[in-house]
């Protein structure tokens, strides 16, 4: 072996490969190549690969330097499933849940004695104010840290109540392969949602490879304060019970543009609380993509648009040709919705 | 030539070295070499240098994964000047100015009056309400993107009153350095301001190298507008005459749980309005640090500390001791200010 190497060596002068071996080597290790493999072959997937195409090939007249390639995601319903009711408000039950035993009086008092009983629905049809006022007992009180360790806990175990499977499993392969090959082809990836934006921070990077800070929600307010005197006190962020800013339908272009400063090339939503997201970023000179997820699969995961109690769309629907964007069936475009059971 | 290469090649088997260049070209792409030319050597230098060799090296006790290397950074009086007034108080002086010929009743309105004959400090020593009342006229009343390409146009020419320089050619040498440095070092840089958040973002890229979506600062309300009919409307962010956050004091770890959610490892101030982002990145376990820029280079800049209308340093410079925090003196430790004019 040693000397047939040797021979073969001898008459084969590779010197000149090495500039091409180490341009080979090194823009492989920056550019792995993502794909979308649960995604048919159809107009939808078609569509965001031409799009990413236009964007980002060089000399292309639609091309956007990397630093201005912004997609933003919702999340309930985009990103994860949203039936039959938001996740947070199970999280918001399982915590009242845990408070309980403090509360004796929460037996009898609405929407509390309701939640206990784990009857979402009664407590959700009732007073909205009480209900309003428990969701703020839910998420308040504690500091930041505190909050933020209580999510990681939850979500570690959290089961959706009909399919049993954990909530962060019901995460939208589809959606994952896409987060990722917008990010493999240069892309920022921001979490735009509705939701509580530090309920979704302890695991939106685990989940979704999305950082805390590309995540934005909606908020309550926070206060310092220094715990103990002088240079031994510990800061922390106390979490208050007083709304900060509602991150959903027009408030969202509001957030983007508070937190990224400049305006998305790419949305995703699936619900009429997206809209103004997605005139937002597609009503601009430029390349630009909007696309809503269709909930059209009672089978693999729900059906549910225009009468839906959550993630209602019907102007979505009646605008998306006019306004260019894409509808993706989960039925036709998907070839599976959620990664196989672990 | 060509024999002699040929005999050296068949003397010495070179495959052997592929793997170990490869590497390195690999290695010298990823991480251009960035050093600290402008700091002079001594302990405040040591100090940064002895930081960011903890936390990059692996195996290190005090590593810390890329993700995690937040660094934070003040903006006037840390990154460029704020004397005589903060700049942000030009732009607001010369947008009044801009708009006067709008506005008769201004020449006898206090404190318009004297912005219009350029005397800020009468202005300033004025009735607050009223003055709160202008600065809010000089931003607000015109769209986002209206907004910006005002700033953008101001920054291109706006000049400081006694040295005559560009504003952006008064922003800090050594500290444009360790920017770069830290980002060569896989950090992510944050600018964290009292200034207005709006106001910095669109020259913040150009001249520090921190993207829109890396600035953090003071903020009023805005509210989302379509103007137009239909699929044809164009939507606009109105910046309101209101209030939404002060960025300073101690709301400036609230400013950073919100946009970043997490907590960072280094942060650079200059006054005592950055003594809570200091004690808050600071007080945590694991290696942190937390500079303070002192200005006491009277030739080169301006020397200013515990009686100083703007950017006021007291507690900063009676704790940093106690608490483990860097006193960078602009006189001893910078071989050089600014960059020399071009």
């Amino acid at each position: 072996m040693q000397v047939k190497t040797v021979d073969w060596q001898r008459r084969f002068n590779a010197w000149w490969l090495l500039p091409l071996l180490l341009g080979l080597v090194c823009s492989v290790q920056a550019q792995a190549p993502v794909d979308l493999p649960s995604w048919h072959d159809g107009a939808a997937k078609a569509r965001i690969v031409a799009f990413v195409s236009a964007v980002t090939e060089p000399g292309s007249k639609d091309f956007v330097p990397p630093a201005e390639r912004i997609a933003v995601f919702d999340n309930d319903g985009t990103l994860w499933s949203e039936q039959p009711v938001y996740f947070q408000a199970l999280f918001a039950r399982d915590r009242i849940k845990a408070l309980a035993s403090k509360h004796p009086e929460w037996k009898t008092k609405e929407p509390y004695a309701s939640l206990l009983k784990g009857d979402l629905k009664t407590a959700m049809a009732g007073d909205e104010k009480a209900l309003q006022q428990a969701i703020m007992v839910a998420h308040t009180g504690m500091t930041s840290d505190e909050f933020s360790a209580i999510v990681t806990d939850w979500i570690a175990t959290a089961r959706h109540p009909s399919t049993g499977r954990l909530l962060t499993d019901m995460t939208f392969q589809p959606m994952k392969e896409l987060l990722a090959y917008l990010r493999a082809n240069g892309f920022k990836t921001f979490i735009v949602s509705g939701g509580g934006i530090e309920f979704m921070r302890p695991w939106a990077e685990r989940v979704y490879g999305v950082p805390p800070e590309q995540v934005i929600g909606s908020s309550i307010k926070t206060k310092y304060e220094v715990r103990g005197k002088g240079t031994a006190g510990k800061p922390v962020l106390v979490r208050l019970p007083e709304l900060n800013f509602v991150n959903d339908k027009s408030g969202k272009p509001v957030g983007i543009q508070q937190h990224i400063g400049r305006r998305p090339i790419a949305a995703f939503g699936n619900s009429d609380g997206d809209f103004e997201m997605l005139e937002w970023t597609t009503r601009e000179s430029g390349a630009r993509l909007g696309v809503i997820v269709h909930h059209d699969d009672a089978e693999r995961e729900f059906a549910y648009d225009r009468k839906s109690h959550v993630g209602q769309l019907a102007r979505g629907l009646d605008e998306a040709g006019a306004r260019g964007w894409t509808v993706v069936s989960m039925k036709a475009d998907w070839k599976l919705v959620f990664a196989p059971a672990r």
